[in-house]
């Protein structure tokens, strides 16, 4: 096989064969084709697309570039859940509880954050002595033990897709649905959990600006979950907004910990429900998505789940101390308010731009270089269709570097947009694609 | 500037302003901008194409990437002429003492041969003592005192095209109008010449190989030329069996001889009348083309052409001698026959299989660092329209190394097609573009 007369094909539309994916994803990921070789192809790939067969034969290849965990040590189904990445989503820190409470086995990998999304790892080591690199043994036993257990996500995991992206990102190759699509699917086939639950977010603050790409998107996962014999469910949910109130590390923590004890924003709420209860059927211990939601409400209101996540936090070597005294947080050290100048209604606060305000008050990076402040962030006080009075307070940026506080209130501020009338309500959760 | 937005913007089909193309050329010629970046450009510009306006930047912006060739201290209009490349076509070496002989000066930059198709320098080195790498001065001069030189280019010509192209090479986007257009009109626009004439080669011996695509290059070029205040005339000719009856270096330039002798193929000694009318209508030397053509003809017959080639040689220190004794030349040592195995009518002659395997023979290069066997090639004795019988020698194979003739004779056996009926002839001349 040879590389050039492969970019040929695809450029004049061919279809790439099994063999021929495959040539390619172990050739880049071994060096032997080059960047400037895959790169042409990946625009070939963004420009002619590739189909369904082929897309999932990118998936498979990539998925198979590193190691695939073997979770069978871990009894039951175990079910992972994936968010395709959004302003303020803390979900995964309150929908594992909640589902591990109702006897789901949750064995996952999450990742760091980078630009204006946050990472799950990145959150939970803002809990005091959290680890997140642990042995996989202690990762298995764990959850067998308390059903629960979440670890960064090693370097083995599909570093074709590490590599592929890398190169995706430096020329304009990103926005293709088969690329992102067995992008996010490599990774979570090869992490070894036996069914998948997919919150694809989907709009201004989300990276599938519209419905229906969100909903193409959601599709493609779920068919080449399928083909990988692999339980697989999608939810399209809106990211219009910021979810919930809290960006920024410690602030999401202490806001999933506030709405497992019943007291949380309610589209976080209802979001988690909604996802723990497909997570609690797609793991066979409901018999409808229904079910599953009642199962994982009561689980809310018994307090069962934040029993599980405190179990979960001192199982990985963190302080469950913080759940009753949130002072054991890295504490931030200067705040800023961002005023109302006018009065009406909230019409809009863009996600991206709370993101990047995040971001600059210290709680995100713009390299995988950087460090972060975990006490840092953006906390709502004003959200889509609230009304607002001149001089109410919108938001208040936390952080510990004044300068960089300042920044991300400059930033955070061009996120709010007001109108006259009350702006008609998105809906939280858009379709499920089984 | 930033090139990954470059590149986006081509990917969904905009346009690139001259800034933005001369950011891109000249960022990629300095190293500034990596091979993955221009590549990935390269397939966008490749699937999206580029328009007039920006191919004639993109040509600009190449053309001024080197060394742009003053020639102000020859009198004169300074005509050149370029083939898009074929498998025997020698005519330059017959063109240019025919125009010098009607008063055009022609300084001219030639380029090596590489792959199936050969180069003007090459042949020319076939005879003992003739030099191509002289002194810019000492080239300039012997325009003036004779009317014609012919020198290898040098590194400094559009050394951003150079750098592209060996990137479209291994990238899948060699064959695409614009690139292709803006390749060969930088390199001629920056050679220093008032007037350029194109022949524009089409058939399945040549790059462009329908009539269309021919013409569709034709007239890019002969607009950019226009555009940067260039007199450019394209000319499409046939290239559906090789040129003339000789393939390989001495044996081309003794046709070449032959044909400025009166006693040339047909097709050769057409195609140099006309082209070499073209160059002196575009030189002023002629009010119209047909008057070139007289004139042309006229040195032709008179011999002056002959003596402004014995001259020619002479000047960059090659023995004239060569025209009346071809035994001067480097000689073949061995030799194999291609005899036909039926009768009836030579009905193609598949150019591209006689340029590879003159290549195998000894005569071409593979790659760059090969070096060639001067004497190789093959001599086609029989043509396309040909009547044929068992036993007649279709061909013969000239080279120094058995297996490389025998290996060569394969190849060249293979691109005889026969039939009973008279194959229609094709016109030699199949468009002019002014």
């Amino acid at each position: 096989m040879n590389m050039n007369d492969i970019i040929g094909k695809k450029r004049d539309g061919g279809k790439l064969s099994p063999e021929e994916i495959e040539y390619v994803v172990n050739g880049y990921t071994e060096g032997s084709i080059p960047d400037y070789q895959m790169s042409a192809l990946l625009m070939a790939i963004y420009l002619k697309q590739m189909d369904k067969e082929e897309t999932f034969h990118l998936t498979r290849a990539m998925k198979y570039s590193g190691d695939v965990i073997d979770l069978s040590q871990i009894e039951g189904i175990k079910v992972d859940k994936h968010s395709t990445g959004g302003v303020g989503d803390k979900t995964t820190l309150v929908v594992a509880p909640l589902a591990a409470a109702c006897g789901v086995p949750i064995a996952k990998m999450s990742g760091r954050g980078l630009g204006f999304t946050g990472g799950t790892v990145d959150k939970m080591e803002s809990i005091p002595g959290f680890q997140t690199s642990i042995p996989a043994e202690s990762f298995m036993e764990q959850v067998n033990r308390i059903g629960l257990s979440v670890i960064g996500q090693t370097a083995h995991i599909a570093p074709a897709d590490k590599k592929i992206y890398a190169l995706r990102d430096v020329t304009a190759t990103v926005g293709n649905m088969s690329l992102i699509a067995s992008s996010i699917m490599s990774k979570k086939l090869a992490s070894g959990s036996d069914a998948i639950v997919l919150d694809v977010k989907c709009g201004d603050g989300a990276f599938m600006e519209s419905f229906e790409d969100a909903c193409t998107l959601g599709e493609m996962m779920v068919e080449i979950g399928t083909a990988d014999r692999k339980k697989t469910i999608a939810i399209i949910t809106d990211m219009n907004q910021p979810l919930g109130q809290a960006v920024g590390n410690s602030l999401e923590v202490i806001e999933a910990i506030d709405t497992l004890k019943g007291r949380g924003p309610g589209d976080i709420t209802e979001l988690s429900l909604i996802l723990a209860g497909i997570m609690i059927y797609a793991g066979d211990k409901a018999e409808s998505r229904q079910q599953g939601y009642d199962m994982a409400k009561e689980a809310l209101e018994s307090g069962g789940a934040l029993n599980k996540l405190a179990e979960f936090i001192q199982g990985q070597g963190g302080d469950p101390a913080v759940i009753k005294d949130y002072s054991l947080f890295p504490q931030h050290t200067c705040t800023q308010e961002i005023v109302c100048h006018r009065s009406g209604y909230v019409y809009k606060i863009a996600a991206k731009s709370i993101g990047l305000a995040s971001q600059h008050s210290g709680a995100g990076r713009a390299t995988k270089e950087d460090s972060i402040d975990l006490s840092a962030g953006i906390y709502l006080h004003k959200k889509v269709g609230d009304t607002v009075a001149e001089g109410d307070v919108l938001a208040v940026i936390y952080g510990t570097d004044a300068e960089k506080v300042a920044r991300s209130a400059e930033e955070a501020e061009k996120a709010f947009v007001f109108s006259k009338e009350k702006p008609k309500k998105e809906e939280l959760i858009k379709k499920i694609i089984l």
